[in-house]
This record gives C-alpha cells, sequence and structure tokens, in this order.
C-alpha cells in the first residue's frame, strides 16, 4: 500500500528527511511521532539489561523450575511498577525430565558415554552440577534398544538418498547424525520413517567446535564435552503442548494419552558431545562417506553399518507442568482494542543468557520506556502488549497455548505480532509477513548500528553486497524456530521476528555455557545490540501503535509472493529436467559404468517422469492482485472521514487472515497459512507457498494439483479482500 | 584434418567397424593395422608387469644411486633381447643431497619434528632404514633461519590477497603451507618474493590423511608420519639441470655457478608430515583462518603470525650426479628418419612403484610386443624410440638434457612423443596436442576397460556423463609435471601425456610408502590397468607408425584453440567486472561497514580499471584458420603419389613446432610454445595461450597487447603453414 510513500513524496518539501514518507502517518503526525522515538530512544537504558540479565540468567530455568517461577513473578512486577496492568497467564504441560540417559558401546569394544560438560575456568554458573538440566532431547520417547550403529550424515531426506544409492538400510539400526542442516526433530522422525530404532545427535567440531574457532573458555565455541540439548517434537505437525493439539492446555482441558500424542517421537533420541561422539564414529566401518558427509574429527568418517553397537537407554518422567506467560498490557489511549503484541520467551534450557535473555531483557526495556512515555503524556493510541512466553523451549509451548486459548480474540484484536528471542552482535535480521516490509525498512533506516556511523539497514546492505547480494533490504519468509508461530501459521496474525547477529558466533546454544560470562565476553559486550534491538522493536511497536492508518503496504507483498511462485515453478522444471537427465543417464547405463566395481552401489532405477502443472490459476491470481495492489497507490486514503478510517483500519488488521485457510494444509492442518510454513522435513526452515511447493517436492501431483487451485482461491479471496479497502477510497 | 575421416565413411560398407575412418589409413590398411594390434594385444603379458615392478621398486633408486644405474643397465639390455638397438645416454646434472635437516619450535614451548616416517606392518619396503632418501624438497637453497611462524594456506597468489586483506605480512617470517592448490615449487618462490625467509611444507591430513580415507597400512591414504618429497627448482622458468640452462649437461659443458643458478630457491624450504606440522600450527595465534583455508587437524587454525616461533636449518651436499637416460630404437622399415618417442622416467624418490616403475613397466611390456611383432615381420613403418629417463623426479632434467643436446635432429625426425607416468585404476587421462585428438579418441574407442564391458572411451563418457560434463572425449591441455614439457613446450614436438586413474588414489606420492606392497593392495590389483596402458599408447605409438598420412587432424586443435581465446577474453572482462564491483564497494564503502571492526582488516583500496584490449587479430587470425582448416576436408589426399604424400607427412610431422616462437614466452624464453605452457604461478597448471592469458592475469595490459599480435602472428604463420599443405591436393 504504497500511497502514503506517494502521499509523503508529496509533502517532501515541508518536512524533515526522515518525516517525508513515513508509512502510515501524515507529516505532521510523523513528526510528532519522530519526537516521541527520540524520547523513547533517550530513556533506554544498557544498565538494566545487563542488571536483568545478572538477575534472570543466574540459574537454570527451564519450564516448571522454581527459578522460572521466580523469574515469571519478577517480571509482572517489573511491568507493573512501568506502569503495565499485568497477569501471569498459566498452562498445565506435559514436560519430559530425564531420569535415566544411557549411551554406550558394546562391540567391537566397550565404551561408555560421559553425557556430561565440564565445568570451566573462569565460568562459576558452569559449576552448578546438579542444578544444570542434564543434556537430552525433549519429546523423545522411552525406550532401550541396542543395534549396528548407521552414520548418515545430517539425517536429511537427501542424505538417506545417498545411503540408497550405496546399498545402505538403517532398518533396525540405531542412527548417529550431525547436528545442523536441518531442525534436529527431523532427524530422529525421518530415522524412524526409514525403520531405524533409535537415534544419537552429536555435534561436530567442523559446524560447532574447534574447526571453526577457539572453544570454550579461551573462545566462544563448543568445547569438547558441550551437549546441544533440544526438543526434538515434531513440530512441523504441531506445536505447542503434545496433549492439548489446537486448544489451551487448561487446567481442565481434554488431554490425548501420552501414548497417543503425535508429536511425541517414534524412537528414543539423545544428544551428545563429539568427546562421546568420536570413539563411536572411530569404531564404524563399511564406506567412506562422502566429502561433504565428513567433519572435522581426527579421523576416517566410514558410514557402517557397524561394527560399532551401541545400546541407547532413555526413560523421562512425564508430568504436567505450570507454564507461566506473562502478560503485560498499556492501554491504547484511542483504540484499545487494536493490539499491538510484542514477544520473547523466558524459559531458558539451562542459564540461556543468550537464548533467550538477551532477547528478553532487550523487551523488557523496550517496554519499560513506552511505559515512561506514557507516564509522560505519550501513551500509545493503540494498546500494547508486551509478553514473556515459558516454555518455547520445549516446543513453542507457552505461546502456542495461550494463542490457541485466545485465538478469537486475537483474531478479532490483533494488529500484529512481533517477535524477537536471542540476540547478539553484527547485522539485523528480520524476517515476517511482507506487508510489513516498507514499515520494517523505515525503522532500519532510523536505527543507528552501534559499531558504525550509518544505520543498522545501510550496515546489513553493506554486509549484502560484499556477499554478492544486492542492496535491498528485504523480510525473509518465516518458517519456525520461535513463538511467530502460532501467532501467524495458525492465527493468520501479521508477524515479525527480528534479531541482530553475524559477529556473535559460538557453540554455547542450548548448553551449559549459555551463561552471563560467556555473553558478556563472546554475544554483545556491553548490550550495544540489545540496545539496538530495544530501538528496533520499540519503534515498530509504536509506529504500530501511533500510525493514523496502519502501516501495511501490499506492494512489497505482491513482488514476494510472485517470487515464490515462480521459484514454485522452477523447483518443479527443475525436478523436471533432473529426472530426464537422470534417466537418460540410466538408460545409457552410465552409472553403472562410472562406478567403482569394488565400492558398493546399487544401481539406479528409472524414475517416473515429472508431468508439467497448469500453475494458470495462480499466475491469474496473481496478475489480479497485481492490478488491485496498484490500483491502491493511486488512491489517498489521507482524506478519509474517521469513519472511513476506522474501517480501512478494521480491515488492514485483518488483511493477513485472508491468507489462512481454515483447512490448513495437508496432513498438518493446524497450520493455516497458505504462504509461509515451516517444512515438514526441514523443520525450522521455511516453505513459501507450502501446500503446493510440498507436494511438488514430495512428487504427489494430484495433491500439487488441488493445492494449485486452493492457493489460488486464497488469493483471489485476498484481490476481494483488498478491493474493499480499495473501494472506501474518497 | 578431417578429410581421412570423410574419405574413410565413403568406404564404410566395405570395411569392418573399427577400419572404416582409422585416420591415417585406408581402409585396407586400416584392416592390415588392426590385425597387427590384435597381435599386440595378445602378446602382453601381466606377469612381466608384476615382475619388472618388483624387481625395479626392491630398492630406492633415486638419481645418482647404484640402485638406479642398475635399473637403466638392465633395462638396456631388455630393450636388446626384444631386438632393440639400446644405448645409455648420460648427464651430468647437479643434484643435492640432504646432509643436516632441523626443524625446531623455539617458542612458546620446545618441539623437535621427526622428520621421518615409520616402518609399518606387512610392508618390508618401509623398513629398510638408511637406505631411503631422507624427505626434503630437492633445489632447496641452504639456510638457518629462526623466525615467527605464519600459516599461508596453500601459498599460492590468492592467499596472499587474503593475508593482505588481514593487513599481515610475511616479510622476514618463515611461512608454513599445505601442499596441494599449486605445484609445491610455487610455495617457497611466492614466500620469497613476499619476503617469508623459510618455507615448510606439509600435508594436510584434509588433503592428504585420514580425511580422505583409512591410511596406510590399513588404507592406502597417508598416515600422520608420511612425508611428500618433491623439486622445489623453479621450473616455470626452466626445467631440467640447473647449472646448463637451454643445452645439454654433457660432461664437458659450461655450467653456470650454483650461485647464480635461477631456478635453486632462494629460501630454505622442508616438507613436514601432518604429525610434525600439528604442533606448530596448534602453537599459533592470532586471526583464524578463513573458511576455505581450515584442514583436517583437530584445532582451531589460526594465521599467526607467532607466537610459534621456527628454526629451520638446511644444508644439502651439491654434486654432480650421472643421469641414465636409456634410448631403445627399432628402426622404422619404410621411413627410419621419422620418429614415433615414447617416454616413461624411471628414477624415484624412493622405490617408486606407482611413481615412476608403474608407468614404466606397462611401456616395456608395449616395447616387448612391438619387438615380438617386428620379429614376426610386423616391423613399423617409422622408427620408434622407446626412452627410460632418469632425474625426472629432481625437475625433469634426464629428458630435459636430452632433447635439448639433441634439439635440432627431434625437430627434424620428430613425428610425435608420447609420455606416461605412473599408472593406476580407473580411466583413461590424456591430454596433449589437440591436433592429435583425433587419433586418441579413435584408440580410446578400441581399448576394451579391463572393469566394464565398454571400451576405455566410453567409460570415461559415463563418468564424465554422471558428473556433470559432457559426452565427448576430449585432451586437455598439458602444462608440467612430466617429461613431454621439454618436447611439446621447448622443442615443439607434438605430444601426448597418457594415463589412467581416479579408483587408484591414496597417499603414497612420493613417500616410502610408495611400495611394491601398496601398489598390488590399492593401486593396480593385478595390473589390468598396466595393460590396458600399454594396449592405449601401444596402438597411438603403433597408428603414428604405420599410418599411410600421419594422423594429425586440425579441426578439434582448431576449435579447441578457438575455446581458449573466448576464455582469455572472458577472463578480461570478468577481471574488468571484479574490479568495478570492488571499487564500487570501495566507494560506497561498504567493506569497512561490513567487517567486523573488533577483527583485524585493512582497509581495501581502489583498484586501477582494466581497459579494453583488442582481441581482433586473434579473432582474425582464428577465423583466417577455421577457413583454411574447413578447405583440407574437402581435399582427398589418399590420391596423392608417393612424392607428394611424403611432402604431406613432412609438413604434417612439423605443423607443431609452426606453434613455437624463438623468442619464447616473456621472461621464461626457454618455453617457446604459444598454445600451452605452465602456469608460472600455478607450476604444473596449465595456461592456455600463455602470454596472453598470463599478462591479462598479471594486469599487464601493455604486455598483453603485444602477445596478443605476436600470437595472431604466430596463428597467421600456421595457416600459411596448413595452406601449403592444401595446395598440396590433387
Amino acid at each position: 500500500m504504497r500511497i502514503w510513500i506517494i502521499a509523503g513524496l508529496f509533502l517532501m518539501a515541508a518536512t524533515g528527511s526522515h518525516a517525508q514518507d513515513m508509512v502510515g502517518f501524515s507529516p505532521e503526525a510523523a513528526r510528532k511521532q519522530q519526537q516521541i522515538e527520540a524520547a523513547f530512544d533517550a530513556e533506554l537504558r544498557v544498565a538494566n539489561l545487563d542488571d536483568w540479565m545478572k538477575r534472570m540468567a543466574d540459574r537454570p530455568h527451564w519450564v516448571g523450575t522454581e527459578a522460572g517461577a521466580e523469574n515469571a513473578r519478577w517480571m509482572k512486577k517489573q511491568f507493573e511498577s512501568w506502569g503495565y496492568d499485568a497477569r501471569i497467564d498459566t498452562y498445565q504441560v506435559l514436560f519430559p525430565y530425564p531420569r535415566v540417559r544411557l549411551l554406550e558401546m558394546t562391540a567391537p569394544e566397550p565404551f561408555t558415554a560421559a553425557l556430561e560438560a565440564v565445568a570451566v575456568e573462569g565460568d562459576p554458573y558452569t559449576a552448578q552440577g546438579d542444578a544444570l538440566l542434564p543434556s537430552y532431547n525433549a519429546f523423545s520417547t522411552d525406550g532401550d534398544v541396542e543395534a549396528e550403529l548407521v552414520f548418515v550424515n545430517y539425517g536429511v531426506p537427501a542424505d538417506y538418498e545417498e545411503l540408497e544409492k550405496l546399498g545402505i538400510d538403517v532398518k533396525g539400526k540405531i542412527v548417529i547424525a550431525k547436528y545442523y542442516g536441518s531442525w534436529r526433530g527431523i532427524k530422529p522422525k525421518l530415522a524412524a520413517e526409514k525403520g531405524a530404532i533409535g537415534c544419537i545427535i552429536y555435534s561436530d567440531p567442523k559446524d560447532d567446535g574447534y574447526y571453526r574457532g577457539d572453544v570454550y573458555p579461551k573462545g566462544p565455541f563448543k568445547n569438547a564435552t558441550g551437549v546441544q540439548r533440544g526438543s526434538v517434537m515434531d513440530m512441523p505437525l504441531y506445536p505447542g503442548d503434545v496433549l492439548t493439539p489446537g486448544y489451551g492446555a487448561t487446567e481442565d482441558a481434554e488431554r490425548l494419552d501420552k501414548e497417543e500424542a503425535p508429536t511425541i517421537t517414534k524412537i528414543p533420541v539423545l544428544p551428545i558431545s563429539y568427546a562421546d561422539a568420536e570413539p563411536l564414529l572411530k569404531a564404524l566401518g563399511g564406506p567412506v562417506a562422502p566429502d561433504s558427509w565428513r567433519g572435522a574429527l581426527p579421523l576416517t568418517y566410514h558410514i557402517g553399518p557397524g561394527p560399532a553397537k551401541v545400546r541407547l537407554k532413555l526413560e523421562f518422567e512425564w508430568s504436567l507442568q505450570p507454564a507461566h506467560n506473562v502478560i503485560a498490557t498499556l492501554k491504547g489511549s484511542e483504540f484499545p482494542d487494536q493490539w499491538v503484541i510484542r514477544g520473547n520467551h523466558h524459559d531458558a534450557w539451562v542459564h540461556g543468557a543468550a537464548d533467550p535473555v538477551s532477547g528478553m531483557v532487550a523487551l523488557m526495556e523496550e517496554a519499560r520506556a513506552i511505559g515512561e512515555l506514557a507516564k509522560d503524556g505519550k501513551r500509545p493510541r493503540r494498546t500494547v502488549v508486551y509478553c514473556a512466553w515459558d516454555a518455547e523451549e520445549p516446543g513453542l509451548i507457552g505461546s502456542t497455548e495461550w494463542v490457541e486459548d485466545h485465538l478469537a480474540e486475537l483474531r478479532e484484536k490483533a494488529v500484529a505480532y512481533i517477535n524477537t528471542d536471542g540476540n547478539g552482535r553484527g547485522f539485523l535480521g528480520a524476517g515476517g509477513s511482507h506487508s510489513l516490509q516498507t514499515l520494517v525498512t523505515q525503522v532500519a533506516g532510523d536505527v543507528p548500528d552501534p559499531q558504525t556511523d550509518v544505520s543498522v539497514k545501510e550496515r546489513r546492505i553493506a554486509a549484502q553486497l560484499t556477499r554478492g547480494g544486492d542492496a535491498e533490504f528485504a523480510l525473509s519468509a518465516l518458517g519456525s524456530g520461535s513463538d511467530y508461530t502460532p501467532f501467524i501459521q495458525h492465527a493468520g496474525i501479521a508477524s515479525l521476528n527480528l534479531g541482530f547477529g553475524g559477529e556473535n558466533a559460538g557453540g554455547e546454544y542450548h548448553t551449559i555455557y549459555d551463561t552471563y560470562a560467556h555473553y558478556t565476553r563472546f554475544k554483545d559486550p556491553g548490550f550495544r545490540y540489545g540496545v539496538a534491538l530495544a530501538k528496533t522493536a520499540g519503534r515498530i511497536v509504536l509506529r504500530l501503535a501511533n500510525a493514523e492508518i496502519l502501516p501495511f503496504d501490499f506492494k512489497p507483498w505482491h513482488a514476494t509472493v510472485n517470487e515464490y511462485l515462480e521459484e514454485v515453478m522452477q523447483t518443479a522444471d527443475n525436478l523436471r529436467a533432473e529426472v530426464e537427465k537422470h534417466n537418460s543417464l540410466v538408460e545409457r547405463n552410465a552409472y553403472r559404468l562410472a562406478a567403482d566395481p569394488t565400492e558398493p552401489t546399487a544401481d539406479p532405477e528409472l524414475k517416473a517422469a515429472v508431468p508439467y502443472l497448469d500453475f494458470s490459476p495462480l499466475q491469474n491470481a496473481l496478475a489480479g492482485l497485481k492490478e488491485t495492489v496498484s490500483g491502491l497507490s493511486g488512491k489517498d486514503f489521507t482524506k478519509l472521514a474517521p469513519a472511513g478510517r476506522k474501517r480501512l483500519n478494521d480491515l488492514l488488521m485483518h488483511a493477513e487472515q485472508q491468507l489462512t485457510d481454515a483447512e490448513g494444509l495437508p496432513r498438518r492442518s493446524w497450520y493455516k497459512h497458505q504462504i509461509y510454513a515451516p517444512g515438514f522435513y526441514t523443520g525450522y526452515g521455511v516453505k513459501t507457498l507450502p501446500g503446493v511447493r510440498e507436494a511438488i517436492e514430495q512428487k504427489k501431483w494430484d495433491e500439487a494439483r488441488e493445492q494449485i487451485n486452493r492457493l489460488a482461491g486464497t488469493l483471489d479471496g485476498m484481490k476481494a479482500y483488498l478491493q474493499q479497502i480499495h473501494d472506501l477510497a474518497p
């Protein structure tokens, strides 16, 4: 909805360089907004971030701990002291605590994994012993299995294709996969689909250890004993409490039996360190792993199966635990029923100084400063809702239950949701609804980078350029991995996810080394990017809250969706070309002739041809949308009477919901959004136009045709909806 | 010169499927040739290759050793027993033997490098103790230096550009470089140019050790103690005896003083194992090396300089040693003064089972079989000359001195030179003069692959296809690295280099592990590819020796040179685009804004713009050549009277010489060929159209313009020369 920019340009001479084109604001309102933002910036205090991190990350505080509950109560009080109405919304959610963790090699020689990271000098937090949560993967099933070991690289679909070429089957085996290459939960999910009976995940030093840089405590990277914890719940099916899919896990909610819960893994899975992985990998025989599979341990990476044989025994205590979401509201002065929602989680796997406390303390300082503005007569026109989510780590549980529990009200009142999580030194990363791209770009242009003399937008563009990219500031699409998921993908609320990074590399993620000591040495010394995050997110909140016309712009949205369609069509073409190439080589016998006859290889087979799909419904829908979106640019909505403006904002804040479909995606109806979803086989990694794209990737041609029509219907609906906005024009 | 193919096609119905288009043969002659080749194949005995390797590789036999001299005498007798006139041509060449080798770390903690590979179980050859040549780099200068250490990746020009970006200077330092990425001699050459005072080269396990596969003796790869020996003579300047550039190192030759010899390194250089390198690399500080620099040792790769400080002390015994070339001649029945020359070296760094004995024994069996054919009345029509070169390892010395010593006679009588060196299991690799591409392609189509049911040509094409390549069999261009260099690049004799490989990976190259035991386990068990090599090279020799019209075809030659010109023009365009991009980023301040201010980086500077060059002289020359070469296709030379045919063959055998220029390449006049040369800063790696290409790469624009005109002159001369052939047509 570029109209505001154009209106702004018209008035350029009369306005300051920043006020000229502030999306959603008349020049006069923009000037006032700039004063508010200057006052906001002036209110931010580095010392608060530092003090609060020290306090919140002093002990491990995963969901259900007393430390976590205390943090929630303390935050509630803080918000109240800043003028917010605050409450704690608590849900009762299933959470597994590890009681038995045994991993031993039983052949060719005995070895028992230590499963324990060492305390390091100079970081007393790492010496808290039994208070530290043992390393494990939450929502692994219980189990006691013993089998030959197979190394499966990252354990993603392409790796199993490679194994198939080598004639290696994981049926009845235990797989060992490297972390990375996909979200961790994909590894046991796929391994189980392929018939494996257990799964070990380890951090290879190539991805996460000495290969990357000096290890803790000398440098920030993972030492030999560090273990990444993390959830392996099947979140691409649905996130949140495993027992209450689609509705809030309130005290009295009906619950599935644990045994029926589809998002608990089918096989036991355990994360280990590279010190524990090394003897296992060393004991593998079989073919040498392909070049791209090999890590940085000083050994020859073999695939197996065997002769290494391992036993994996896991038992969890499965109990309902209270997840405490802190919800703090500052009622809007003019539109109390239009909510700008801002959130970050507060639970951590261990101390979580970086993840999530670094983002949480920036959010709190931002909330405090906005509270101070309100006390000073600059109360936001719309309501702002600050949220501190619990139980994000085990599966976005706190936020998901809250969204499910308040779905109707949220779909009515939410303007947008702005998420943050861990933060560090570097470059602004921003993902989200592309109707907000203009807003975020403008804000990024107004926030100074702490290390240079330019804006965070300019610094990021400089980085893009030196890495071969272009000079445009664009939002990435959101997959999953933090609390925006229920908002955007389930409720259809326009969402953003923000954070700085790129100069904060380390190996502390989900380990006992994610501490205040580590953070302040390596991640964001002096909290300068913490303050930059508060400035960025705070500006976005304030502009959404104060805009005369809600700052949604559908031109970049349309252009981006159009790119996605081109990608998807290209995907189908590439797949077709690959199959044709493959089949021509099979027919020519080239694979067999080129293969080393002394090495095991399966003869590749002919693949079914990839049909041409009719993408014209999508092309036509987007062509129609282009016209409508362009038509909006010619209109001057600033002249709307108050009733018309109210109606306009009402339409704007609900536009994103037009992109959802009540039936959701195939086989995972919880995911309603038709433009963005986490990949079924990538986990966090986004799939745009997911219904169509995943059908093509999985070669389900009938489903692809259905999904094309469904998505075209959604886009046509969006066009009709935007037409209503168009028709409001005076 | 595709005319013969076309003439052949005309007679297809009357001939066998192979005889139909044998380049250089009428159908009738082709049928006879096929019978000769069948008899040749039937004569080849695997057992001979096995016996001879066992004999020749039983002791270390580098130049100057008694074992090497004995091998030469024994081979001479063998050739004589097969009906050849054989002699030993001996040259007196400077050769350094290592007397003192000391490498120690003096700070931050003491460490002394072992510099010794261990004997391994199951391979008695590795236990010969003092008989093994100590590991060293031949033609390192003597020296005793101590300085801080700097890790320079592969030590190639791009690596020094990276160091410059990081603000790191190697002046006064000792550098440590990984093997690979260039020919080893480039590393000390460039290091000295940059001001370093010493150079250590080590084999990283990523390129050459456990990362690649199981290490010796479990598998074929380099264990922690293995060290690659090798020459670091500045061969891109001139190869061969360092004291007699451009002329034979005969007993009485005038010699340079060693101190003047420009191809001895300027700084001491020593190769070491990864066991010896690990403590040095571990002790380095400074920035973490860029991702692409990092190897597979279990440590964080830092660049330095220091705090590691090392002392390198080297002393050599410099003495003249006899290099014994065995020259065995089988006089041609019809054209005794037309020589088909075939060679392989016989000296090794240690036992050299793979390098060079595997190629040497294939050559000998090939020579024996041709001798048997001659005894059986199938004497080749042209003279064949079988050569076993000495002193190849220290710098192509035996072959270079021989070529220099016999230059005039060779330029008169040589038809072509066919080289081999180490050989192993896998795919046919073939490089050389592109006028011989048709011949080699046809031969490759007639030699059965030992492991499959297709020809070695078909198997190689299958491999190309599965790796994304095309279905054409093409010769690569020759750079350097074996004895073809003096023939093609100095004398202008059409040359080929042949060998099988790709399924023979290992880490034995130039180590004490290149033994009969290692070879027969890992490189070519059963010598099946040794026999395939004899079949391939032997066929090429026999076709060149027996052809009615010498099998040169200038169509693929022209097409290939045309591709090289396109590459060179693209290189200039790419360079221009890079400079423009770089300068635009510098002007925009993008590098500084994108850089991590906590890490050392030098501010990049504006680069001089790349001018547009006038390539039209080359484009016009090649357009003219295209016409001439195409014109040849219309002619039927088979009807030439004997005198005309003699004149034709005379022109054909000297055509390659038209591609040389008496002045040679800039700053290295020994290299006369204008189409192929080893790169001045790659060493073995070829640079095609070297005068023009290297001037562009080194941004010497005036020289580029000169070289364009010089090369255009050469190509115009070639056109006039080929026109003489054209005018011979009846």
